[in-house]
């Protein structure tokens, strides 16, 4: 049998590494599609001669019956702001978008909005009420719930206030920080249809209110026709139960809305003819417009992206050549249906490669692959959604509302790369 | 403004127990769509007046960085068979299958199999090299794959030894067991086709060996038209980095072939003229016929379907009444197009409800919602493919490849429900 080489032995082989080096030193930069290199010549880039790693057995399959990412991304975690917010209980954390790749944000990464802390709840203690205008009040366990046909729906969920910082310019350092308050998971659970059918409702209901079992009993209102439409009362999150912080062990999921709405640790849902205009849908989570007057409600999340790399937390570490940007697009009325990026500050928009499954009201994950110069640089997103509409600027939003607003801040964001590929949250007109 | 309701309490306010214990008594087991009940109307099903968690501050947002599962979830992990194999570094543990829902799987409880225990890699000292028949050997670290162009896929990912133990019947009790070495994910990663255009294939190159860098450098033989058309380098799973045990920082994804052929901690890829017979692939994970003749290679997992709820770790917990029969399909060659059921051993069977997203070679997720009465039950499902192929009987696959195999294994499996809901693996013919 013919064979490509003489010995099938690893690259730490000694007696090889003449070869390679004359390889590599051969290759050099790329031509053809211009968009990669090898790591260069340099005898200092070859690995060790043999790595403990191939020496070695590593652990076996008992070592972490539920298992943990690797030590060297310790770094990828959700974090939070001290100052943002008067205690840790009513308080935020931001999911590390610049470190994730893809539509799926992994359960230990989702971002954290809590208005009372975390409700520990045990699952056999859970219950559901449904009262109000119904025909008949009904309370059911977990293990009713699971008695009703399940579906499986991949959507994003967004702070209200995500980028909220960024109504008066730019304020943090990374995209973590400025708009880290989205995550986007596979969610398992029963149409709230279903429940609302069972207990059968009256001809005058309009609205329902979901309360949640969190020591801020947190609610809001959402009118009959999104309870009926594609809202979920779910258990599971990516395949297994919600995480405590996300719910556990139920939460209602109300597609492409804000996410306050989304209520969490879900104890009772009432059925009501008007509103209730509660705490979280009056003082909080409405536009104050520049007369001081609020709107009323602003339910939907309206179409917004982001570059995740590079961005200030995840600079340029190369010279120049071949580089990848990429970044995440949402709409919460449907799918995305096109992403522009500029690297020079909208004097030339070039449209960005979408890559994965295009899901409605999911995160949409883009590329745009180009050769840096070395050059700064000016970079910005901006999402086009199948409603036809298309992602203002920052400016734009603040001509229709002012600048009281913190909620429902969807402008375009704009990072400014230094020679030096280091990255800044900048903004410009 | 006119409510529903007088209090705007909780379901655990004392002055309205009684309502609601009238309201519950009211509405009884549930007519109509007939797929759900109330929890009854026992007093004892009722929450505790007012619980902890709704009076209490929770946990912050600085509780945990790195989220983890309700400690109530402490069962769902994945769980080895002591006596399967002869070392715990060369083993297997399985994914909990009947603990988890939807299509994807969370990168904790992802099923492991290593030939020599876990590689724990250092990211900066990663290489991959690209050797063999190629114009320009090529060495890259973990930052060079990162300037390629990406994709994101969610396959699944299936050992060839899946289901091995039940070629000579019903062995172990749990789809955990049975049907546990497979787990679905969303990967990121370069195509390996643009690698291999980078390092320039000679017109000879018609196969490829990845090689792993663990203690038992895995190596299989991929032939080159598999290589050039969905073969991916994946630095990510469902958004995160790798994790240590399914090959951080970089693996090889075959999507619909057999998993020993996605090399983890891959280190290099030699092309070739011809296949290696690695140990592999010749001594292990060949079908081993009657007269002791092994078939050479067989690398695409064929549609494949089990009951994950009810089955044995799954039983049905209540009594007759509305229940949800639910499970996973797949296929190594494209999309599932169908699922049936069956109750009574296949004597009738019933078209399940896909829910979920269609995507090749990935899991899909089924439902059937039925009425138990209560009566023992013989459960099958049976999955059908984009290709036509249907999934065989276990006896359809003996009758050709006899008893001696381990390997490929894509029988219909049978659950035994008995009267007190508890459930059995058994075989019929």
């Amino acid at each position: 049998m013919s064979r490509s080489s003489k010995s099938h032995d690893g690259p730490a082989n000694p007696s090889r590494r003449g070869l390679l080096k004359a390889g590599i030193a051969g290759a050099g930069l790329v031509a053809g599609a211009g968009l990669a290199r090898a790591a260069g010549g340099d005898p200092a880039n070859l690995p060790p001669n043999v790595a403990d790693w191939s020496r070695y057995l590593g652990p076996g399959v008992d070592a972490a019956p539920y298992g943990m990412p690797s030590e060297h991304e310790a770094q990828v975690v959700r974090r939070s702001v001290e100052w943002l917010t008067a205690s840790r209980e009513s308080s935020i954390n931001f999911t590390p978008l610049h470190e994730l790749d893809g539509i799926i944000t992994p359960n230990g990464l989702c971002f954290e909005r809590h208005h009372g802390g975390v409700a520990e709840m045990n699952p056999t203690d859970y219950r559901l009420m449904i009262n109000g205008l119904v025909d008949k009040p009904l309370i059911f366990t977990l293990e009713d719930l699971k008695r009703f046909p399940r579906v499986n729906r991949l959507y994003f969920l967004e702070c209200a206030a995500n980028s909220g910082m960024e109504w008066r310019g730019a304020q943090l350092n990374g995209c973590q920080f400025t708009h880290g308050m989205v995550h986007c998971v596979m969610y398992t659970g029963v149409p709230l249809k279903y429940l609302l059918e069972e207990a059968g409702l009256k001809t005058n209901a309009k609205w329902i209110m979901p309360e949640g079992g969190d020591a801020a009993g947190m609610n809001r209102s959402v009118p009959i026709e999104k309870a009926l439409d594609d809202c979920i009362v779910a258990f599971k999150m990516n395949g297994e139960a919600l995480r405590p912080e996300q719910g556990y062990p139920a939460r209602l999921v109300v597609p492409g809305w804000e996410g306050n709405m989304w209520v969490k640790w879900l104890r009772r849902i009432e059925v009501g003819d008007m509103p209730w205009h509660a705490r979280e849908e009056t003082s909080k989570y409405t536009d104050l417009l520049e007369g001081g007057k609020a709107r009323r409600f602003t339910w939907v999340m309206d179409a917004k992206s982001v570059i995740t790399s590079p961005s200030p937390q995840a600079p340029i570490l190369h010279a120049k050549g071949a580089t990848v940007l990429t970044g995440l697009a949402w709409s919460g009325n449907g799918r995305i249906t096109r992403v522009d990026v500029t690297l020079d500050g909208g004097k030339n928009w070039h449209e960005a490669r979408i890559d994965g499954p295009s899901l409605p009201k999911a995160l949409h994950r883009f590329y745009f692959e180009f050769d840096w110069d070395g050059s700064e640089l000016l970079l910005q997103s901006r999402a086009h959604d199948e409603t036809g509409y298309v992602q203002p600027t920052k400016d734009a939003l603040r001509a229709v509302r002012g600048t009281n607003s913190i909620y429902h801040n969807n402008g375009i964001q704009t990072w400014y790369v230094k020679a030096d590929g280091g990255v800044e949250n900048v903004e410009i007109s």
